[in-house]
């Protein structure tokens, strides 16, 4: 299985970080997802199609959600669910395009964002098409991304 | 705003439960989704992407999704996550692949499904594009069916 198409999503989120929140955010080990899956309080999704089809989703616990938007925005905006979810969208959105660039031979197209809200929810893998899960830490916590990306 | 591509995944929806689950299924009223947002425990969400941006989603109350499955695959099999989640995230990529054949005109190609489970997770509208709620009602329960299409 070639899954180096996951790197320009690796990188994505490291630029994203750096230049949005000014936060060194640093990659752990890349590894294919397994049931039981992995539970958090916030994902922003989104769908990828074109010569492969998919989904990146950014993850997180609802604190290192929230930190994250308060870096991007300004730490004195107050952060209710619908501005929570638009910047986490739009975190999402940022990395998919810029990964996007890099991953030319698939003429990727990207969806809008999906944000789900909810304690402890699972993002659940399609059966045939693995989904490689980063995690990646931070001094604002720990979030993962995870890349399903099936190519012809 | 012309909504009108919310019929052919009206249509889709109840062609999808007719033919595989052999179940009428009868929409309501579409609106516009407002915040607060309706919470469900399980979500199938598919990409679009194409002449338009958006995504479809099918959501359920987990009893609704379950006799939604076993209708589907067949009553005597036994439903573990893994299981509602691809038979669900194959009921939304059947749906979207319907209506994508009503809507030429948008080119549409769609990502490979997510399916989110979570008891009372909500999935967050992005600002300035809307999302259009039709509730669907049956002998098996109500679920809801959003669509955000950002045309250009």
């Amino acid at each position: 299985m070639d899954v180096s198409y996951i790197n320009p999503f690796v990188s994505a989120t490291i630029v994203c970080y750096q230049t949005m929140m000014a936060v060194t955010i640093k990659p752990g080990e890349p590894s294919i997802k397994k049931y039981p899956y992995p539970a958090y309080d916030i994902s922003g999704v989104i769908g990828l199609s074109g010569e492969a089809q998919g989904s990146i989703s950014l993850s997180y616990p609802e604190a290192v959600a929230i930190q994250s938007v308060k870096l991007m925005v300004g730490d004195s905006t107050p952060i209710g669910d619908v501005e929570l979810a638009d910047a986490i969208g739009e975190i999402a959105n940022i990395v998919a395009g810029y990964a996007k660039k890099e991953l030319t031979k698939f003429k990727l197209s990207i969806s809008l964002p999906n944000v789900i809200i909810g304690k402890n929810h699972i993002l659940a893998n399609q059966s045939g098409s693995p989904t490689i899960v980063v995690p990646f830490s931070s001094e604002i916590g720990a979030f993962a991304m995870e890349v399903s990306l099936k190519t012809r």
